[in-house]
């Protein structure tokens, strides 16, 4: 078929398999988000937007009880969280920094992907470097966080100031918002692969999910 | 929430902050253009396409005089301006000068920027080096300004040949107009970079924003 | 003067500045790196080709105890450690993993960081996928660290294939090993980031140093 | 006119012309096919969407018998055989093998088209490095293959995987799978090009068409 | 001849024409500047290798004062001013802020640069924004500059937040210091062109010539 | 206004200012076209959709007679010739060549521009090198032209065999035709601007009336 | 230790593995070579310069005959094989294709190493298509080839046309011979990735070695 | 043998073969030479530095008469002219215009390659757009040639300028010459094949070669 579920996968790597939404069809992809929920009490899959989320639902829904899905819009994150299960909570929580209110998307992505996987998170969105004090102002919270994800798009620098501030390690996503010569998200990119502060670490232009993700392991160390 | 507001970068800049509308959905944008306006007298959003405008003034009407805001439609530029708000005028002038009808939008921007930060604005427009009398002909309205805001789109060649004409500042600005190997403007992006006259500095492909503001800036010293 | 030393870098990041050696002529090194002594009681310096090292050593031996000063050829790296410097013992180790032998200044480079900033580590060399049995053989020392550094050239596949095998954070340093297509590491570098396995991050390419801060920073969560 | 048909193609190459659909017009489009049926009793054509098959079908319908037509509405893939045309059935298989679900499309336009051109294929589908056991406990399919093609999108680390463990020639095709850093296919592409596996040659970005042709003429070596 | 002198840039432009240094052989060199000097009070010549300086001084020694010649050795800068030139001093001074020690030699470039054009500069040099507390302890030299330089390699962060706290034109110089995915200042580069501070302009990689010009430029409106 | 003419073109250049159609809004362009038509006895637009070809037609059918209009749907080329023009006609004529059907809107447009400006064209269209002996077959018409134009898109290879069997200037135009590593183009230039065999030169990618003009003016030396 | 041997390889994958000179020290690589020795009969090193093949034979031959070492200064190909082993000739020839002199080196390595695993080959050198009669002349010793690799620079079409003429699989090198806009081979990368010739599989850039390798694989499916 | 040469290119091209000399041995070089002065009148060798010239012209004197040889150091072109030989005229001139002094070398291979192909050239050098009235006092021998080739690095804007003023086939030529965002000569390269001007078409970067080479397939038109 279509599909190899890679069920053994939350023994493994502690959690289970991901959908990837896009690129996929709406029968693919309710084909393989039905046969994780047999597996595991928890499924979650990215990149859905609303007509997949809809079309999710109105399958689902017959046979699952419906307070059980939850659609996240601006994340475009599509989850399932069976009844019985129960959540450990992991110590500490993830500061999740935005640049400015047009990173809110892949930022929400970033969060509600890390409270997924049972961590708690802080909110730091719109504190750019364009005006640093709004930064500064905030940088206790941030300062406390065990993990910090910072999302910024345009040029990124606010992973370099954040990592110059901070400890803990930061993952850096660089969001594809501005246009020109940012050229979909490369020059924040390479802003933070570039980074003179140490520890900041880098994924996907865009890739919220993977920072949430990335997050949650460090808590897990 | 998803806005941290800047309001001291007036005290720092000398101008309020600026609202990038791309990438913003409606509510964010009015719920931030409204918000600024408690703090200052005017405020300025870029990129706002007429969907975007025609939501602002519906939902902004009725609490605010009609009279005091205002949208480019080829500028893309949506701005308000309180009624008791006095200019205090600058000395000397901006020429803004594009080398093809096809860049019209972007000097636009660039124009009406300047102008709401109190600039006097001379367009000198569709004089590009492909029929370069055009441009000698009306060099002396260029010589005289105090800055000179260049945009050109294809291989952005006007910049140098502005740049070796004229003792002031030059503010090039690349656009996106073009095909095939200009890709989106880096073309004229690089052109201007490695521009052989000296005295031009470059902005983002099609930041006819960028341009305006940084002149005022430069009329600010 | 040419530098401004970052003293409260330790307070605030848990590490001392680092010196990057690369494109600083041997005055100013020599100058930062002594300075550093008087403030810290460990100075690394990170692209110290054997002749800069020559000469740190040469000029500073007479004021300093000889045995102090360590210089690693392969990974470039140089520093002191103060006489009377107390280690702090970290929980946990790290993994570093490399592809293949060409690989191996940069592995150590992330190995020897790491060390240098209190970590165990144990390395797990030229594994690449071209014979995955070798990574397969030893996956269990790999499986149990902490933090887990994949080092790899060429089309750096390494990264994804560790990162769909272990539930803690992968840290991937690209190398510019390989020719061709390459492009000095943008390969290794684009799998990396394009990983399609979760819970890889990624550092700029060659970058064994951040590597080794990095997951030293997790460590130290 | 618009087209000079390559007549001797199929004495020469083994296989006849096949007619790239993209780009052409449905006039265009039909006029070419129907001339090579004239002299072929085979006629494939790639890249066509729903509208064109439904034109070249509504068109030619009435002329020749509808059973002969097959569209791959996955593989973008239409395709005329004549009823008298008679296989010479190939020795060997040809393993397709893809690395997600996303990669469906291309995985099947390789697999039609090798069908076209009288070949076996076993498809064996989503079994990515991400979990690379789901490959383990497939291999023995692959390495019985006499040729096998991998497609992989995102960072494409599976055509590695697979070179290092076969014998066989391996024809990889990145996939445009993916997002950000993945640059519509680039980085599966580079990766393929730099595995360091031998024995992986590789195509065109999304070109399942031209490895099942490759693989096609292998099999007739 | 080799050279077409434009004598009557000093007249259009305010400044005479400067010679580029790289890429000419020494006796066309030798053979400009010192036509130059026959036209001019001061001449200036940038990218001049030890090696090159050496050659003009020797041959030109003998007929002109030796100490009207000045060689800069970082900022590659070679300059001759007449015994009887007379500066008129501009208003207001110019800042020169740098990243790091090895952003050294184009922050010089820029500054010889603007003060043989009769700039006052003051430096302000290796205040990345990995300590960004060293910018805040020096801020108020910058803010009370009229113009302000910035020039930064790596991910080039500096030019956005300097951007965000001063009122005067900032002028941004990507320098090449990096490595990897620094891609020789493309990195720098594009965070200044993107910034998400405004009132940033941008001059070539490495041109520190340019930015000093620019700046004198702007002194002089 | 949004257009400064180029009047003397025509006495400079040969031939009157060409209206590049996209980019502009259909008021500017009808406004431009009109006056041109007051100075010149022959107007050209190029990159004029069927929407805009309709807007011009309708808005200047009532002050011109309609059949001085004409539109070439695939060249998307729109021009006018006045009653009274009497061409004079060149010497020689130029050979339009095409790889693949693909390329037949960037042909048409090559040869409808050299038509417009006097020049006899022979069209050979569909030759590419996958089938070599069809241009092989039709080689003495290629030969024996004054100028040849190789329109090709894919990896653009036909150029270099013309170039090598033609002694005569042979204009390369790239076409967008492809996907994957083609790059909108960007394959196929390489290729040209790297051809083994001398007596090529390029234009743009898709840019036909380029080469049509350029060829056109090579008949006029 | 740097290196873990992947022993099975030969039982794997047919062929031992093989080492990457390029990047490695002379001690590493002696290392691995003869390690490599005690468990194949032959072993293969590429891209190893005469400096680093005497140190090979200088360390080697006082322990082994030296007539059992080879080295190919061309190809940079340096080889060892065993007195006892017997050789199993494969059926049919590889034609090696080469488009110019300057291609020499990369054709040679592929031609080397196809026939260091036991395949005839045939060399067909600098047939270019600048003078396509030349490859014409020689077409029926290509035709007869089981597999025809072709090695081509600058534009490398070389590759399209062979692949229009042949039955049988090409797999085209595209080498870095060129200057200017063949960016390092990039030119001929992108010319064979795109082939409007089916039957086209693509290796690296001067990339020899892999090409007369996958040729082994396919004379050996 | 490592080369087939090309005898019938004369005849079929109107000149004969040229030999590219970067990336040659020099055994290679000397034969193939040698051998064609056997088929021709004149020898033509390009990118020959002082060692090759040296090797060729030691190897060679012995058997040719020594002034019959030609060197162009600047141009790296190297020549054979039998003493029979006699040149036809070409009508009209070729206008080698340069940017500036840095682009000298490439401006003196296009104009020696023109004479050697029994064409006149008139120099006009350094005449870049930032100081345009050197070019417009020249302006009408450019206007008088029948053919220009502009030579420009850095932005390349010359080639533009140009186009717009003469009606006769422009060659445009971008060089490397600059530095930084010139990416060593793309810049030029982009900023030519978008020029707003009609009548220009490009050549490779520092092809001055083929430009020359071109002009003489213009001339002979
Ligand atoms: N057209 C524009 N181009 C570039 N930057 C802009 C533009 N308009 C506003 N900005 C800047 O974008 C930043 C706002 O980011 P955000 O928080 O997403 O609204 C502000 O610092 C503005 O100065
Ligand atoms: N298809 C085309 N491609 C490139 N340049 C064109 C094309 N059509 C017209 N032009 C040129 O574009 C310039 C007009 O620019 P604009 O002022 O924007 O109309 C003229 O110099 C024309 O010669
Ligand atoms: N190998 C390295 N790669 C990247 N960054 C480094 C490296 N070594 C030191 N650094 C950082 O480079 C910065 C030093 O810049 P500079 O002032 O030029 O010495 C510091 O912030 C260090 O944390
Ligand atoms: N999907 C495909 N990808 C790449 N090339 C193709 C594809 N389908 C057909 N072709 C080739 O495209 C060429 C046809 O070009 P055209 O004359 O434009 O139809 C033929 O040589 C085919 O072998
Ligand atoms: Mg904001
Ligand atoms: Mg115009
Ligand atoms: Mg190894
Ligand atoms: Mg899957
Ligand atoms: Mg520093
Ligand atoms: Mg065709
Ligand atoms: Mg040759
Ligand atoms: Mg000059």
């Amino acid at each position: 078929g279509y599909a190899t579920l890679d069920i053994h996968r939350e023994k493994r790597k502690g959690f289970p398999e991901i959908i990837f939404g896009e690129g996929k069809n709406k029968e693919h992809l309710l084909g393989i988000f039905e046969r994780l929920m047999k597996f595991h009490k928890k499924v979650l899959a990215t990149r859905i937007n609303k007509e997949k989320a809809d079309y999710l639902i109105i399958n689902l829904q017959d046979r699952y009880p419906l307070e059980c899905f939850h659609y996240h819009h601006d994340a475009r994150v599509f989850y399932w969280v069976s009844k019985d299960y129960v959540e450990t909570k992991k110590q500490g929580y993830i500061a999740v920094v935005s640049a400015g209110t047009s990173d809110f998307a892949v930022a929400e992505e970033a969060a509600v992907t890390a409270e997924f996987f049972g961590c708690e998170v802080k909110r730091v969105y719109d504190v750019g470097v364009a005006g640093i004090h709004r930064l500064l102002d905030r940088v206790s919270v941030i300062e406390q966080a065990h993990v910090v994800i910072v999302v910024a798009g345009m040029e990124g620098a606010l992973a370099s100031v954040v990592g110059g501030l901070v400890s803990k390690p930061v993952i850096a996503v660089p969001t594809s918002v501005g246009y020109g010569a940012n050229f979909q998200g490369i020059s924040a990119l390479l802003t933070m692969l570039n980074s003179c502060a140490s520890g900041v670490a880098v994924v996907n232009i865009d890739n919220g999910f993977g920072a949430g993700y990335y997050a949650a392991t460090i808590l897990s160390v």
